[in-house]
C-alpha cells in the first residue's frame, strides 16, 4: 500500500513512518520537503541499523497526498483546518484521521469541534469523495518511536465506508502487534478521540507511560 | 465498609451485590421493599451454595441512603433526577456514580447532560459536603454476574474529594481483580463516561461480549 503521511516530521507522523515503512510504500510529507528529505533518511537508517526492510521517500504535504493512496493526516487539531486549507487531490482516497481534539487544563480535556470530532470536521471539510476514516488516536508518539518493543494495544477503526475501513483495519494488523477494532461509523469518533486525553490523564495521575488501551 | 446501593434490584445493583456483598455490607435498596429483600435472598443464596461470605439485605432506597457510608447509584440516567429528588440524607457521605448518559440510535452514543456529565450533574444536584465519585462505569451487568468468573478490568476512579476517591479505589480493588485507576478530578468523568458507549459498539461490531478495558 502507498501511504502519505501529511506532518510525517511531526513527532507522531515520524513514529509512524517507522513502523509503517517496514510493510508499506511510506511517502513522508512535510511543509518543508528537505525536512521530509532528513527524516526519510533518519527512518531508513534506523530501520537499515536493525535488519528491517524500509520503503520510504521524504516529499513536500502535497507530494504525500498526491503519491499516496491512503492518506493520514499526522498533524495537530490546531492546524488540522488550515493544513487541509493548503491541500488538495483528496478525491477517492482513503484520509485518515488520528487527530484528537484536546486540551491541557488542570488536567486533560476533550474539546471537539462543532461537528463531533477532528474527524468529522474532516469528512465536512474534504471532497465527498474523500474516503474519511478515523484511527491510530490512542497510540502515543514515544510507542511508535520504541522500535525495540512491539506495539500490542487495540486501534479501534471507524468509518462509513466499509471498503475504506476494512482497507485502514489491514494496515493495523500489518503493523507490529497492533490489534484492529471495528469501532462503527465515524459517527462513533467522539467517543475515541476522547479516550486520548482520557489515557493521558490515566498516565498522569497513576504515574504510568504513554498508556494505551485494550479491550477484553 | 456499608455501602447502600440506590437502585440495587436493576442489573448492575443485582450484580454489584453479588461482588461487593463478599467483602462489605450492602445495604441493598430499590423503590419497593419487598422487591429489594427478594433481591437480597437470592445474593445470600448464590453466594452461600458457593461458599462465599455474604452480607446482604434489602431495604427502600431512603434506608439504604442512610445506612450507608458509601451510596452507589445504581440507577439509569434517565432516572437519575428524579430518583435523587425523592431522598435525602447524602451530606458527607461518599456517593458513588457509575452512571452513563447515553442513547442507542443507529449505534451507541454519548449523549451527557448540559454539566457534562452524570456525575458532574449528581455534584450539582446533591448538597456541597456530599463527596462525589464516579466509578464502575465501565463494568457489564453480565460480569458483575457471572460470579464463576474473576472481574479484571480497569475502573477509573474520579473525584475531587482525594479522601473519597481513595475510599472508592480501596472497594474496587476489594472487588475481584478489578484494577483502580486514579484519573483525576470529577471533570474527567465526561471522558470515562463516554467509554461506555464506545464499549458497546466495539462488541457490536466485533461480534463480542460484554467488553471491558484495559490500561497498557
Amino acid at each position: 500500500m502507498k501511504i502519505g503521511i501529511v506532518g510525517g516530521t511531526g513527532d507522531i507522523g515520524e513514529g509512524m513512518s517507522l513502523r509503517l515503512s517496514q510493510n508499506h510504500d511510506v511517502i513522508l510529507g512535510s511543509r518543508e520537503a528537505e525536512k521530509a528529505v532528513t527524516t526519510s533518511e533518519c527512518t531508513i537508517d534506523e530501520l537499515r541499523k536493525r535488519g528491517k526492510p524500509c520503503s520510504c521517500r521524504g516529499v513536500c504535504n502535497q507530494d504525500a497526498v498526491d503519491a499516496g493512496d491512503v492518506i493520514i493526516l499526522a498533524i495537530p487539531f490546531t492546524h488540522l483546518a488550515s493544513t487541509l486549507g493548503s491541500l488538495h487531490g483528496f478525491e477517492n482516497k482513503i484520509v485518515v484521521s488520528p487527530v484528537n481534539p484536546m486540551e491541557k487544563k488542570d488536567f486533560f480535556i476533550f474539546v471537539p469541534p462543532p461537528e463531533g470530532s477532528a474527524a468529522l470536521m474532516v469528512k465536512k471539510i474534504l471532497p465527498q469523495n474523500a474516503r474519511i476514516c478515523m484511527a491510530f488516536n490512542t497510540i502515543a508518539a514515544n510507542r511508535w518511536k520504541a522500535l525495540d518493543e512491539e506495539l500490542d494495544v487495540a486501534v479501534p477503526v471507524c468509518s462509513d465506508d466499509s471498503g475504506a475501513k476494512a482497507a485502514v483495519m489491514e494496515i493495523v494488523r500489518s503493523t507490529s502487534h497492533l490489534q484492529a477494532y471495528d469501532a462503527g461509523p465515524l459517527g462513533v469518533s467522539p467517543m475515541v478521540e476522547s479516550l486520548t486525553p482520557l489515557l493521558l490523564n490515566i498516565a498522569r495521575y497513576n504515574k504510568m507511560r504513554d498508556v494505551g488501551v485494550l479491550f477484553r
